[in-house]
């Protein structure tokens, strides 16, 4: 037991949310963190109708959350009512406006995370009516923006105290650990968000040769990129990028944007690596914090070394 | 007093150490951050033998450190032992190899700090005989990397425990107030380097105009760039880029450095700019976390609230 305002709020034991990662979060991960006394989310990412209702069955009836790419979702609205049938304990949004779907999340009783990269698109959450505020920073997998948790956390909290007290926040960014728990705790966060840590678990959803690959790596291989939303044809704003593994593929290709554009053969070849699970061309999407994670182990066993650890650090002083 | 392997070695009530930012940071500020129970530095930069000389004095027969940029001073390495005539209570070099200083540094029984950007670098300057490890995130001020304090810190930790217990570790980078301070130890620090905090305290030597721009601004009002370098004819390594505040100046330039590189006139309008203390051309050099500093008060002020703070927030859990 780490009690906070995120804990009470959901009901957990543990201020440990799993991040909605695209491809990599499904119903059986979802559902492992929140068994474990966190709160665990599907990664509804761009959007598909039966890998959602596939998922959430997965999850069976244990209370789990569910997340969208936000200029996505716009795309696909009706997924979001997918979602709210099943009840999600949080839909939580990310990249993106999302006040064009706070009515309908509202209406229907379920509390909204916005995941947002800069002060200025937390108060922009926070006036649209987020009830919870992740801070993500750019040592982040996946996509994100520039900044940095350890001063946004902060610098988000002040905003809070001083403008909404009753929103809660959540630390996200480079924490895979029981270092980083304490960290985000002592930053002015009420839990944290935990992506890369997870995309390594037994139950996550991405291929063994990959994660094989991750397992080795320090957090000085991986960068941000927008060389995989150009093979995967994702039409991602520029501000967003995506923290991956480098490999080969990235090696050739990261600061030939325009050239890579072009090349439709190495599109294919990205996407064929990655059904194959082939790492020296399909990045692992990973953060910073991949540095950290030295095997593959049930999502429980994360949760409790993260609680165990965090414990053992905030007893130190 | 809050102890800590760091305060032991310097024999210090804090673990907090003053960076050493170069023009900044003369002998009035590091002789306040001691008098105050941490540690502080003489930034001696680029390197001016004069300068050096003007701000040892100043800082009288207070124990202070003093740093060097490690790729300017291996021009001028006489400025090295101009240091050590002083008695330095440590030497503290970035950005550079520090191998060639260190039989100087040794043989005159003065402890070495090493700062570095990734987990590579920190495992050479171990090798080559750094005493102490300052591991520094990219949402620091001034010049820098890529990788984040929040992952870089625990990873460094964790080398430092397999490889050379003995080496001490200090987190650098974003860490302004007492969460920062917290949130550097549990991560696995023996202390925190403070920069931007420090470069708006009373005692730094900064134009009170660019002070005024920075205290109004957000952490997202920062970018890291290389057009501060280009115009200050400073012959950076690619590798290494420089945060600022942002500014009409790098509004217009960032992204065009090629033609930077050939307009002198905009060098010596930002060279003026710099003179005058005019923000809007010359560019605070400052951190994300100028968007935690909202006063400009002494160093002494600056130690004690960091201090409170960071107790109260290991209290809390």
């Amino acid at each position: 037991m780490i009690e906070t305002r995120l804990t009470k709020f959901f009901d957990i034991e543990f201020p440990i949310l799993q991040a909605p990662m695209a491809f990599a979060a499904g119903g059986a991960l979802a559902s492992a963190v929140t068994q474990a006394g966190g709160l665990g989310f599907i990664g509804g990412g761009y959007g598909d109708a039966a890998w959602l209702k596939q998922e959430f069955k997965a999850a069976g009836n244990t209370h789990i959350g569910c997340g969208f790419i936000t200029w996505s979702l716009a795309k696909q609205p009706e997924l979001l009512t997918q979602a709210l049938e099943k009840s999600p304990k949080a839909i939580f949004l990310s990249f993106g406006n999302p006040a064009p779907f706070v009515s309908e999340i509202k209406a229907a009783g379920v509390p909204l995370i916005c995941q947002v990269q800069t002060l200025k698109d937390a108060k922009h959450a926070i006036a649209s009516g987020a009830d919870i505020i992740v801070a993500q920073g750019a040592e982040a997998g996946g996509h994100g923006e520039k900044r940095a948790t350890f001063t946004l956390v902060p610098e988000v909290a002040d905003y809070i105290a001083n403008a909404a007290p009753e929103v809660l926040l959540v630390a996200a960014g480079g924490i895979a650990d029981g270092r980083g728990l304490a960290a985000g705790l002592m930053l002015g966060a009420d839990g944290v968000l935990v992506g890369s840590r997870f995309w390594a678990a037994k139950e996550a959803l991405v291929h063994p040769a990959v994660l094989k690959a991750a397992i080795g790596a320090s957090g000085d291989d991986t960068l941000r990129t927008s060389v995989i939303d150009i093979v995967r044809g994702r039409d991602w704003e520029e501000r967003y990028d995506c923290r991956v593994l480098d490999n080969r593929f990235t090696a050739e290709w990261h600061g030939n944007e325009a050239g890579l554009k072009n090349d439709k053969a190495a599109h294919e070849k990205w996407q064929q690596a990655a059904l194959d699970g082939n790492p020296a061309i399909a990045n692992g999407i990973v953060g910073e914090a991949v540095g950290l994670i030295h095997d593959i182990v049930p999502a429980k066993d994360i949760v409790r070394q993260m609680v165990e650890q965090a414990k053992t650090s905030l007893k130190r002083y």
